[in-house]
């Protein structure tokens, strides 16, 4: 059932044993073998272009806006004068896309490893590859890790824009990558990171959340919708320097007359608090981190 | 791919064209053709046991509690003091576990039309199904728009747990049926019904809310969170007698003991307020119905 069959491409994966979403195409647009993964884009009957790595949808222009925003601005809007932010992956240009609404960015630095992802992102998704061209935005073709290696002290925020934890991105859900980008913020820094979904992966989720109390004096879990994620839901993981730092409530919130110039379609103030409000089942896994005080603890 | 095949069983359906959510399939508990509709049992392997009527999953033992709180405890939270209350569907047994909860309700009514269905999910769905050999639950094997011409004045609330609008059930999405509702219920009464997915049914939701407006005083829109439904979300329709009523934030709230005792995995007071919490591109829909005080009108 894996891949297209039938005029169906079927996303079956380990990380989601016994469940699968599929997606009727309508026309397959590229397929290539990149350096590092498989690359597959696809025009989809009702949702839009498709952008699927390793089998695994990674994006669709009908529902990616709300991963894309709350990525962007649930950070960015905890954050009290950001000035410089890194990207580690991301190569659709979508969370780009998102932090350059923020005027107050100076830079945005891109560390994307592979490139043929950021090249069919402009053919393919131009509404989110339009960030490209943007003169705030610097793209590196290179490792996150390499790259944080030679820029440490740098960043107000750093957005962690991944895959899942296989292939290549398998790193960036260990304590060796939260060790390594706490050494490449600012002080006060904020790092956001794509965490999984409470409904299958409670158990990897608890062991970050674990790890990173140990090196952030503040760390919280949000999640939002996304019909194309398995289960329909997305998490992030949100760990600060600042020990004050008050994720749930934003310190600089959009006007309602921005939401609207800025072309949000997801992300306002009220989602924003509520993305942290846990349901039960998952509130007693994850309150107990002793740094936190978000999430009921 | 409808159906089961090569041991997945696939949910496509004309209400959420070009996408499809497909489960992998343990054994086929049960299959018949019931005086109403096609009646499905399987243990999947990953989800529980899983009752799909006429093709659409209607609830797996994985995820059902997020529905069925949800349904249940928006309204009840809401009212001031229910004590006789009334299920149209729902035999399934879910919602009428979750209303028995409330120790305030003296009677609970379900009418269910297809007596098929409450015997499959005694049989393969107990945890759900145990409601039934409460004495405060009473079944009515008959069709809610007559049982309802026989009742009026009766209930303080009325949940309607009800598959889609497609089938037997396409007539409890109408006006008429709204209009019925409102004579069964007694002054300040509130009505909450399944409310299909902003990602997909956006019209027909707008649509319900603007006939729900001309015969409420108070109407609301809320959502969940849920796996196997389309999109991973579901949503409900909330209407009241009551013209002050504050559905955003529950008159009876449940102790976090209270919560602990009665088994609830999902809802609390934090998920009950996060629900009526819209997305942008829902709340620009959705907001300016002039009856409403809620989402932001």
């Amino acid at each position: 059932m894996n891949g297209i069959k039938e005029g169906w491409f079927s996303e079956i994966s380990e990380l989601w044993p016994g469940q699968c979403m599929s997606l009727e195409v309508d026309k397959v647009l590229h397929h290539e073998k990149s350096k590092y993964q498989d690359i597959l884009v696809f025009k989809s009957k009702t949702f839009g272009n498709v952008l699927v790595l390793d089998g695994v949808i990674q994006c669709t222009e009908k529902d990616e806006f709300s991963y894309q925003e709350m990525l962007a601005h649930l950070p960015l809007c905890s954050h009290k004068n950001p000035k410089k932010v890194l990207i580690i992956g991301g190569g659709d240009g979508g969370v780009a896309r998102e932090l350059l609404k923020h005027d107050c960015l100076e830079e945005v630095h891109m560390c994307e490893i592979d490139e043929a992802v950021v090249e069919v992102s402009k053919k393919y998704l131009p509404g989110m590859a339009s960030s490209f061209s943007n003169p705030r935005l610097t793209l590196h073709i290179m490792d996150g890790f390499e790259y944080m290696g030679q820029h440490q002290g740098e960043f107000d925020v750093i957005i962690t824009d991944s895959s899942d934890p296989i292939g290549p991105a398998s790193s960036l859900f260990q304590k060796q990558y939260y060790e390594l980008m706490k050494k490449a913020l600012k002080p006060n820094g904020i790092v956001c990171s794509q965490g999984e979904c409470m409904w299958i992966h409670m158990d990897l989720i608890k062991s970050m959340l674990d790890f990173c109390v140990t090196l952030y004096p503040s760390v919280s879990y949000a999640y939002t919708s996304i019909p194309t994620y398995p289960c329909g839901q997305i998490g992030f993981v949100l760990c600060s320097l600042d020990p004050e730092v008050d994720f749930e409530n934003p310190l600089r919130p959009f006007s309602t007359d921005e939401l609207k110039e800025l072309n949000m379609k997801y992300y306002n103030t009220d989602m924003h608090k509520s993305a942290f409000k846990l349901p039960e089942f998952a509130k007693k896994v994850l309150k107990c981190r002793k740094s936190s005080t978000s999430n009921g603890c």
